[in-house]
C-alpha cells in the first residue's frame, strides 16, 4: 500500500512550527494605515500618480497582457522604448527587459556560464543568481562575501572563460560591493562582470543612474549589469543590460527570454513612467540616502547594532529570531511597517529588522519611525 | 594578454547565421493592421474592455508595483482575491500566484521536487519544467512524449518519493497529454502528479475550467496544477493549485516565490477581470476549440500536414526551417500572424507554423485566415 505522496510535507511543516520559522502571508488593503519603511519602493513612485497612470494607460493602450513571447508577438513598440531608455540612462549601449529581475538573473546566468566557463560568485549573492548560477551549465565557484582578493584566486587558478558575479548592493545587510576591486581581479584575467544593480538602480550614481555608473564602469565592453523594474521604479519586470552583442545573444540563447511570455504593458509602462520622473527630478536619489543615513545614524547612536548603510536598505541585528518577529510585530502594531529576516533567508543565520529608506518620507517620519523602533527594541 | 571576455559570443553568432536560426525583435504598433493567429491570447480577452478596465483599475488604486516580496509588502487584498477565486474555479482547495508561469514551475518542481526523489518529465515538456527539473534537488528521468507506461516503468524503478510532471496541452503541437492514464500511473506507485495547464485554462473542462477538471483530477490529494495568467486569462503572472498543505510548504521553501517580487497589481486586476468574464460567460472555452478544429479541418483538408489539436493550438508543418520563416513572413505580408517555430525551440527539430485559434474570431476571419495560409504555402 503505497503511502499519500504529499504526507511528507507534514514532517517539514512540523519541523518549520518547532523551530518557530513558519511564514505566513497577511495581505494589505489599498488604504493601510502604516508607515512603510518595509517595501523597496525606494523613491516612493509606486503610487506616484504620473506612475499609476502610466500603467494604467498602457493596459488601456495595449491590453492587459502582452500575448506571447517576445520573439513572438509579445514584444510591443513600448517595450522598445523602455529599453532604450533604460541603457540610455544607466549608460549601457542596449538592455533586454524580462518579466522579472529573477528571470534576468537566470538568463544573463545561463546564457553566459557556457559549459566549460568558470561563475565565481558572492556568497551573499540573490537566491535568483545562486539559481541562475545552478542553472547554467558552468562551474561555480562560491567565494567569501565581498572579497575581491578570493575572486582574484579563483580566476587564476581556472582556464577558460570565466565570468564574477555580485550584487552591487547585498539585500539583506544593504552593504555594497566592491565594484572597482572586482572589476579589476576580473580584467586582470580576462573574465567578464555581472552585476546585480537591483538596489543601485535610482539610489546609487548620478541621478539615480546605479551602482556600475558610479563606479564608471557603465558601458565598459566586459561588463553586464541586471536590474528590477520592481524596487526604485515602482513596478514589475527586469532588465539586462550591457554591450550589444551580449543582448543579441541572449535574444537567441536565454530560455527566461525565450520561453517566457513578454512583461504586461502595465508593467513597461509604469517603469517608463518612474524612469521619466527620476530623469526630471535627479534629487530622490540622494534623497534616498540621506534618509537612510539618518535612520542608521539615529539608531546606532542609540546603541542598536546596525551595518552603515551603502545604499537604501538600513539592516538592525535583533537577538533571535522569536525576538525579531515580535519586535516586528510590535511595530506593527504601532502603525510601522518593517521588514524581517530570519533563516533560511538569510545567509549567516542573523535575524534582522530590515529597513529601507524611502526618498519621500518627511523628516517627522523619520523621527516617528526611530522613535518606534526604539521603544519597541528588545531589552538585551 | 587575456582575449576580450565576450569575444566568444562572435563565433556563437556566426554558427547562428550559418544555420538561418537568428532571431530578431520585432515590436508591434497598438494599432497594428494584422489579424493575429500567433498569440496565445486563446479567449481574446487581452484587449478586452473589461479586462484592460480591470487592470488600470488596480493599478490606480494599489499602484504599479506591488513592492516587494509576497511575504513581506507584496501581498494586497487583490492577491488573496485571486487566489481564491482561481482555486474556486479550476476546482483546487487552495492557490498561490507567481509572477510568471515560468516562476510558477520553478516553485513546484523545486519545492515538491526533494533531494531523494525522483521527477519522472514527459520528453515535450516546457522549458520551464526542464528548467524546475534542473533546479531541483531530485532526479530526473526525462520519458518519452505521451507515454503514461514509460511513466509506469520509471516510478516502479524508484524506491522514495516521486512526482511525474507533463504539461496538459504540449505548445508546439498542441496535443493533449493522457491525464486519466497518468494520474493511475502515479497512483500505482503513491506518486504525486504535476500537470502544467497553462495551455489548458480557459480552452478545456466545462466553462474553461482547465485539463486537470475535464480529466476529473482537479482537487485531488494527490495532484498540483500550474497555470499562467498570460494566455486565456490576457494578463501576466502564473499560479500553483493544489492542496492547502501544498501552498502552505510552497509559501515556506519556493524560491520564486520568497525572493521574487509579487505579482504587479495590474496583472492581478487583468486576470481577475478575466476570469469573471469566463465564469460569466462560459462559451467561449468552446468556441476556442471550435474554431481550432476548423482551421485544423480546412487546412488538412487542403493537403497540408497538421496534428489534429486538443485545444487551441495548431501546428501546421513546414518542410525546413527556411521554408517555414518565408511561409510565416508571407503571411505576415499579407496580412496575417502565425508563430514559427524552429529549432532549438522545438523539440524533434520540425519547423511549423504555429496557428492558436482564437475565441473571438469570426467565420469569415477564418475563412480569410485559412486561404492566406494556403495560398502562401510552399509548394512541395
Ligand atoms: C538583489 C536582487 N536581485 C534580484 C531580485 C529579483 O527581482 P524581481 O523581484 O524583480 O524578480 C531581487 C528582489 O526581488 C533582489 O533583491
Ligand atoms: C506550457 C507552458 N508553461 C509555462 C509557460 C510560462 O508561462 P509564462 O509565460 O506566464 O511565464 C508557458 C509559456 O509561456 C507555456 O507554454
Amino acid at each position: 500500500m503505497p503511502r499519500a505522496p504529499f504526507d511528507w510535507i507534514d514532517g517539514a511543516t512540523e519541523r518549520r512550527e518547532r523551530a518557530g520559522l513558519v511564514r505566513v502571508l497577511r495581505s494589505r488593503a489599498a488604504d493601510q494605515d502604516l508607515l512603510d519603511l518595509a517595501s523597496n519602493d525606494y523613491l516612493g513612485l509606486t503610487r506616484h500618480p504620473a506612475v499609476t497612470r502610466g500603467a494604467a494607460d498602457a493596459a488601456l493602450r495595449w491590453g492587459a497582457g502582452s500575448t506571447g513571447s517576445r520573439l513572438v508577438t509579445g514584444t510591443t513598440a513600448l517595450h522598445t522604448e523602455l529599453e532604450e531608455a533604460l541603457a540610455r540612462f544607466c549608460g549601457f549601449e542596449a538592455a533586454l527587459v524580462f518579466s522579472s529581475g529573477y528571470a534576468a538573473n537566470l538568463a544573463a546566468l545561463t546564457a553566459l556560464g557556457e559549459r566549460d566557463a568558470l561563475i565565481v560568485s558572492d556568497a551573499g549573492n540573490h537566491a535568483s543568481i545562486v539559481d541562475g548560477c545552478r542553472l547554467s551549465r558552468a562551474q561555480t565557484e562560491v567565494v567569501p562575501h565581498a572579497d575581491p582578493e578570493a575572486v582574484r584566486k579563483a580566476l587564476d587558478a581556472h582556464d577558460g572563460p570565466a565570468l564574477a558575479v555580485s550584487d552591487s548592493v547585498f539585500s539583506v545587510d544593504g552593504d555594497a560591493a566592491p565594484l572597482p576591486e572586482l572589476a579589476a581581479a576580473c580584467r586582470e584575467f580576462g573574465a567578464a562582470l555581472v552585476v546585480d544593480d537591483a538596489h543601485g538602480l535610482g539610489v546609487l550614481g548620478e541621478g539615480g543612474r546605479g551602482g556600475l555608473h558610479a563606479a564608471g564602469l557603465a558601458g565598459a565592453d566586459d561588463v553586464v549589469a541586471t536590474l528590477t523594474l520592481s524596487k526604485s521604479l515602482g513596478s514589475q519586470g527586469g532588465a539586462v543590460l550591457g554591450p550589444a552583442r551580449v543582448i543579441q545573444h541572449l535574444v537567441n540563447a536565454a530560455r527566461t527570454f525565450i520561453f517566457d511570455t513578454g512583461l504586461a504593458p502595465a508593467a513597461v509602462g509604469g517603469a517608463l513612467a518612474a524612469l521619466r520622473l527620476i530623469e526630471a527630478e535627479p534629487e530622490r536619489a540622494g534623497r534616498a540616502r540621506a534618509v537612510a543615513a539618518e535612520l542608521h545614524g539615529r539608531l546606532t547612536a542609540a546603541g542598536l547594532q546596525a551595518a552603515r548603510p551603502d545604499a537604501a536598505v538600513v539592516s538592525v541585528r535583533a537577538p533571535s529570531p522569536e525576538q525579531a518577529v515580535a519586535w516586528a510585530a510590535d511595530c506593527r502594531g504601532a502603525g510601522l511597517a518593517v521588514g524581517c529576516f530570519r533563516p533560511p533567508s538569510v545567509p549567516d543565520g542573523i535575524s534582522r529588522l530590515r529597513l529601507t529608506a524611502r526618498a519621500d518620507l518627511t523628516q517627522d517620519q523619520v523621527q516617528w519611525a526611530v522613535d518606534t523602533i526604539l521603544r519597541t527594541a528588545p531589552t538585551a
